[in-house]
């Protein structure tokens, strides 16, 4: 692996971290925090990292004893660490939950770049849309007729908004997304760049010329508060009723939810899934990388989906499921344990066989 | 499921239909449609919705008989229903084909917000460009040298033309479309958000340095008319001759359409599926969710592949393809089922070879 | 297949290269690629195509023998050939690779359209960016504080580069494209329409209210010299290191990078492929057409990954993987023959418990 040795020459040495950092001491940190601080008040760290990449004043996190060789050997003064694990001479922010309080940590040291309030001048926006003076709509976001914007949530370039769609409040559409439909979106909702909410349901009925002609949709998308959804993923409005993402669920990059699909809440969405029309996944459900979900079908609360998974059949609440077609994980696994032992066993009827006397046999 | 009972308080109560339909007497609405009506002319109806969740003044559709139940216990008062289906006591538009013609009436009840003609001021027009003047170029567009738009045709904002692209009459090119390659589309072709035609192939030659350099590109992408394709989806130009979608064809979101692939017409391509380069489908096939095929293949008319399928060898019209690697339907299902007796069948040949008196058989 | 009788009025009747073309003698030709003409210097060849689309004045190329029967029917009057190969009555153009040498001769004779240089007035440019003279940047492109665009990189319409982000020279980033997270480009980067680099990872711990909270990302996307990637396809940022893309890698459309992957120089990611967290791809890796591959594992040199193959483990150096779950290719296909016998076997295994007095077998 050349890789790293081959740097352009624009590259910085130094990571984004250290370039954006506030710097902080750790005594104010581990107050602000709210964590019990072991070591040095006056430390100043001033960015984040791996314990792989860290340099002395970067703050990094530990979140148990299989994480203490690394620590030992990395060059950061400051960890957030568990109560009882042994950091060296290193100054110790003490958690109960080392990952989360690290993150909190991280959003302080390296801030999210300040977001100026209001309209940039190259945004087309409609008499009638009201966006909350505290939003910010970036250059060359397009907002139909009668769009809400809430307050403090900030379109970045390029966002178009078509008629009617209402977004809440501390949301953040970032560039190039599409909201149609006259969509919903609730309070802290994320869309990832190339997001397109509300486009057209894949719903054809028969044409008097023998081809096909689109269903008429009038539903729009309805998503919930702090949903997130990554970049170039797609959700289709409903046909009649509305496509619903539940409060709390997470989606990932390339996925597709089809038209008259309800998510549950706290739902969780790996990438490249899809779910066909008018599927319901409940509460809690996982679909890993490459799923897919047939249509008008309904995945149980806290049901797992495998990646790659080809679920054709209801997925009963709290079971976990493998493969294409599904099977329940525990017979996906004695299926493939079996299939891998298949030559063999040609090879040990064909002896049976013999044994018998079957000269004729393949 | 705390889904339903947390909308956002921005929420409309009613649906999308409610807020901007345009209502209409069902004796006109009978005469514009020329469908039979029972009941009252007078009825007034002003929106469309499925049958849990129509109001009294929201027409409905019943299929058939199997929708009797959910319809009686309706709110509905009018109702497009197969001739001999019991109602109860709404008023009936009679149709043969009650999904065809709700949605015919949608389109009347719930019709397509109006979209001004002409170019807006901030969308960026190449001098020899022609537009026709019944055609909308919305905000933020940008048409590159000698490209051509059709009668009526739509532009939604933030769409992009490369060079020598031609847009036939009546279509919909929704937000954030890019077209490239100096691409042709027929007429009353409707493009989803997102949409990338005409994009480089993925063909690479050895490059003298011994890597990968791309071949040249001088193939468009040509679609027939009436072709629907899905948001994000991404159809790449050919490399010397063109990539062709057939008229009538429909595609799904998040679709990939290779190089100098060539799909026939009234085809229908699932979400998440993905053609290879030079593939060519034959008229009327049907390609489900996130199914592949490969490269060079030709898969014949009418042929079905199933969801995830992997398909590397040609496939003969009419058939039927699941499994991947493909199987034919009745081989795929001969095969699951057997896989599901093998952990049995692993144990019965043991006790063979045990009542053989094989002691050392696995 | 009615496809090609059924043109719309609009399409032209010649491919693009015969519109674009610039025409230039044979003699000429071979002079500046420094190839061996046998022929006529003075024939003037003005366009390329495929040997069954050629016209009399365009060029074809032929790889070997295999081509000989098509090329000898073809109307082409000039062709790009092996030194052995019989061309009939053509004038040849005699390399030892002609496809390389063909794709050369058609950046001469179909050039890319002229790009001119300079800042379009509808694009907007933060005062502190540096955009190189000689680049160019379209309409309605967005450019964050601090960018940075390196000579003869070319912006198509619609481009969105966040603060910070730094792109080398010669790059060609297409219609559309979001670039984020401060990420750096090297040389002759091309990114095809509506690929998103720099989307946050999908990466979450969890929230003190129980939900699940973003991790807070400071890394970038790194990406090499000669890297090129597909339309709509996303890389994302990493979340305390970089996300890295190795000099040379050729990435497809609709593919997915989750945040920290390294994926190392001259690999091919074949389109609707998908990459999870801090996954590791050696130089030279291929992963064909849908292929996915688990978080945090290790694929080696030159190893292949077929398409649609689920990787969840590890994969050593120069093996080929095929099959979901994976399998070494050898094992697979020795599975799946064996799984097509399986429903003979049981046959063949209820027979012999019959022969052994099993009445009860099932």
């Amino acid at each position: 692996m050349r890789l790293r040795s081959r740097a352009p020459r624009r590259s910085r040495s130094c990571s984004l971290a250290d370039v954006t950092s506030a710097g902080w001491r750790l005594g104010d940190l581990s107050r602000r925090l709210g964590l019990e601080l072991e070591g040095d008040p006056d430390l100043e760290v001033s960015g984040v990292a791996s314990l792989e990449d860290a340099t002395a004043d970067q703050l990094v996190f530990a979140r148990g004893p299989a994480f203490r060789a690394r620590l030992l050997s990395c060059a950061a003064r400051a960890v957030v660490a568990p109560p009882d694990l042994d950091v060296g001479t290193r100054s110790a922010l003490r958690s109960a939950d080392p990952s989360r309080d690290f993150f909190r940590a991280a959003r302080l040291l390296v801030p999210e770049p300040e977001v100026e309030a209001g309209v940039h001048p190259s945004a087309v926006v409609a008499d009638d849309a009201r966006v909350d003076p505290s939003a910010s709509v970036a250059a060359g976001c397009v907002l139909g007729r009668g769009v809400a914007i809430g307050p403090r949530t900030v379109l970045h370039p390029g966002v178009v908004l078509y008629d009617g769609v209402a977004i809440g409040a501390d949301c953040v559409i970032h560039a190039r997304c599409v909201v149609a439909a006259a969509s919903v979106l609730g309070d802290r909702v994320v869309l990832q760049p190339g997001v397109v909410i509300g486009g057209d349901g894949f719903g054809y009925v028969g044409a008097e010329d023998g081809g096909l002609s689109r269903t008429h949709n009038v539903g729009r998308v309805w998503i919930g508060d702090d949903v997130e959804i990554g970049a170039n993923s797609t959700v289709d409005r409903g046909t009649l009723g509305d496509t619903r993402i539940g409060r709390g669920t997470k989606i990932d990059n390339l996925v597709q939810v089809a038209h008259n699909c309800t998510v549950g809440e706290h739902c969780v969405i790996v990438a490249q899934a899809g779910i066909a029309g008018s599927t319901m996944l409940e509460e809690g459900v996982v679909l890993l990388a490459q799923a897919g979900v047939a249509g008008h079908r309904r995945i149980g609360a806290r049901a797992l989906v495998g990646p790659q998974a080809g679920v054709h059949k209801d997925v009963p609440p709290g079971t976990r499921i493998l493969g294409s077609p599904q099977r329940a994980e525990r017979v996906f696994h004695r299926e493939m344990a079996a299939l891998s032992r298949l030559p063999e066993l040609l090879r040990r009827v064909r002896g049976l066989e013999r044994a018998r006397g079957d000269g004729d046999a393949p």
